[in-house]
């Protein structure tokens, strides 16, 4: 009979990826060279077609996975995280829907905290240019017609080019007529 | 035997009509011009009491009906639409509760692009004086004691008169002794 | 100026209507006689797709208004009502979605306690032949290729050969594999 | 056989308490000298670990208890309250799960409004030192390591400490690396 | 100085208490020889008027704490505890609502497995005659006009007949007439 | 530059998998053999803990991702699925949280007629020992003491002795103390 699997080198990182950009597959590149397993948390996942989080879950599934196969990645599983509105519940929802993992990646202040009050063990996720690379300034771009596309891998922006992306944030930016 | 019934040329529009407007009035009468049915989504149909949504749905549904009978207008149905979390969803689940319809007027970004995305024929909503016409101005002359009862049809200052609506609306804007 | 508009002859009837059968119309009618005004309530607005709530709401919401307008009836509304699972909240929860009422018809316990317990008056819907004219026996008969078509209105059986509904009924009661 | 149990000169206040503070604590104890019995409603009850509501509600019924046991009174209840996005079936959700009161005490606009339209007995919470004892200034005192625990009760600052409450209000005003 | 706070002895025990009984009373008055403080939560709180659950949080509320009155009792919180659909948060969602405890007294299959996962210490509730004292014995001879007030504590039939609870039942056993 | 990608031969399937057997692995086997790629549906996702669901997502995201690589396969995706309660939008949400698929296989009556009625493409599962290989089978032999382990991979059956996956399902059905 085999030994019990183990699972004592697994990650997890929660992220929005609105949309997953060069310095969120950076951090994700160093993280699974040093464990076994990584699980990438799409957050915020029930939201889409707004300025701030214009992707679905599963455009931002498409986005990452491609990405990943794109760098011969393999050892990792993506699972949409809704929001709900309950921060202490928040920690052992996550748990109940991803694999199990023993180390979380994180540089946002509030699951930092939530995973530090719930006994796991929290790691700043690596540094990157973070000036250069975050979804706000990606999006940014998109609007004003700037170069988003050397901000995402090219995986990104062949999806956002499939599903119409740069139309669907500027059109949201429309004028509203109430 | 009759022969199926028809509903090609009906047509949906949906607004918060926080509260109900001469402008929005003139909409309703050009598309009933254009169209052999109009079905009015009173959306945000859950809240109510705050001062960007003073009115619920009921009072909104009375203050629609008594306007257009007051024009002698017939060939109208009124749904509340309550917003769900969850923008990709909502088309399918505002199709689910209103009668059929086959096209969309608005001038909402979010709107325009969801039902564009699902396939629909949208069209923006037929021009009218918006500057003076507006669900802002009338709460904000509601608030500061302003001519409002001129923006709305004379149903609608009737019934913000039976529900007292204008000390609702200033109740509300009194301060916090949280 | 003219008085301000009365509604204290304006019934509330809800039921889940699946689908809307002549024991349903017989009701409407008879309240329309007594009222000035009837509100139709479309309950467990939510559901659909179930051998016990087969339609959505949309659908129901077309059965009844077509059947209304073949008997030359015009003063109804038609709402939406879905579920909430907090008993004590519902009649608050219906009284701010529709129009103002002043009487409630219903035969459903639970509803004509609740109403009762809020200081409404409650009225027992019109007798009609329940033993002919029951949803239950409707979706039986067309599952079990019996004639349906002669309990219904004729705006409902054409309803639902428009939606292709007795197919659906039939494929939700196949057999699951799980 | 005992008379009916009389509640009719029980009150209802209802506040966020993030945290409770020595201004709380004087509007309590003024009602309770009024009242025989004092219901205090722990609102917005399903949210903590944010910079505005940094507490949960079991943490806050910690505060409340602890706070009054040490000042010997003991005719009160604490309740914690959800908030409902549903403006209109707030008050019968309250009403629902409290004990009977039949005077409400509060500051808050849209709380006083609600229960006034209600057709509840509402009064304005006893004056204390609104400038000095806030919630908002004893959040901000703990952020800048100002004298946060002269605003509040032996009792709360024992709580904030045993909970480590001033570092999770700390962490949680951390940059966030998203 | 004072030292610290302890909650070392602190219980907690959830029920639904459709009503609560003599075998209810006699649980908490045990556990109350032990501990120095008892949390008990109410169950199943946002239900009521089915006769499964016919009688509100506020209602049960009332029930006990009048129960534990007349015993002269005083060391008892209460908390309505609303289900949740998501069992594996619902020990986090308990715990985040309560103040501090250390022990959990259930008879209850799911509760206590749940508790348990979670690494609370969780006892049986102390025994009782259980064939006689029960929710549904107590609300079968209310309907069946039995003797239901002998199998519950004084103040508990005085609360029912306040609020007309007998016949609340017998309304919603009546016959449904959809 | 590369062509656009295709998504043009991907699967998806959604099951309760509780918990999955041998008679799921063939399935996906078989699909996989004809798609370039499978998503795996973990329908009802939010549900554990009852005996007819007594694993959370996470412990069955875990039991498939192992079975799965023990067969050496690669090409799958998994995601959970929460039932939400208005099936006429079950289908754009699950769309909404899943990467792109064309081709839908399921042996449920309510997952083929609502996938259809969206349009899709729905074909029966590949058949299997049904009689044999059954989620509520297991469950009963688990409850039992019954030989459970020949019906489910090896990996599965690891993985519910690490979690004590059988006690958990007795201990559920142990008798109910209220």
């Amino acid at each position: 009979m085999r030994p019990p699997r183990k699972h004592d080198n697994s990650a997890l990182i929660v992220g929005r990826f609105q949309p997953f950009h060069k310095g969120h597959l950076q951090i994700v590149k160093i993280i699974m060279e040093q464990c076994d397993q990584v699980t990438i948390g799409i957050g915020s996942a029930q939201y889409s077609h707004t300025l701030e989080n214009p992707f679905t879950a599963g455009e931002r599934h498409l986005m990452i996975s491609e990405s990943l196969r794109d760098e011969g990645l393999e050892r990792f599983f993506i699972v949409p995280v809704e929001d709900i509105n309950r921060s202490s519940a928040w920690v052992t929802h996550v748990v109940s829907i991803v694999p199990p993992f023993n180390k979380v990646f994180s540089n946002n202040a509030l699951t930092k905290r939530l995973f530090k009050e719930a006994g796991y063990k929290v790691m700043a996720a690596p540094m990157y240019n973070r000036h250069d690379y975050s979804g706000t300034e990606v999006r940014r771009r998109m609007l004003d017609g700037g170069d988003w596309e050397s901000l995402v891998p090219t995986a990104v922006s062949e999806v956002i080019q499939e599903i119409d992306g740069v139309n669907r944030i500027r059109d949201l930016a429309g004028k509203d007529g109430e």
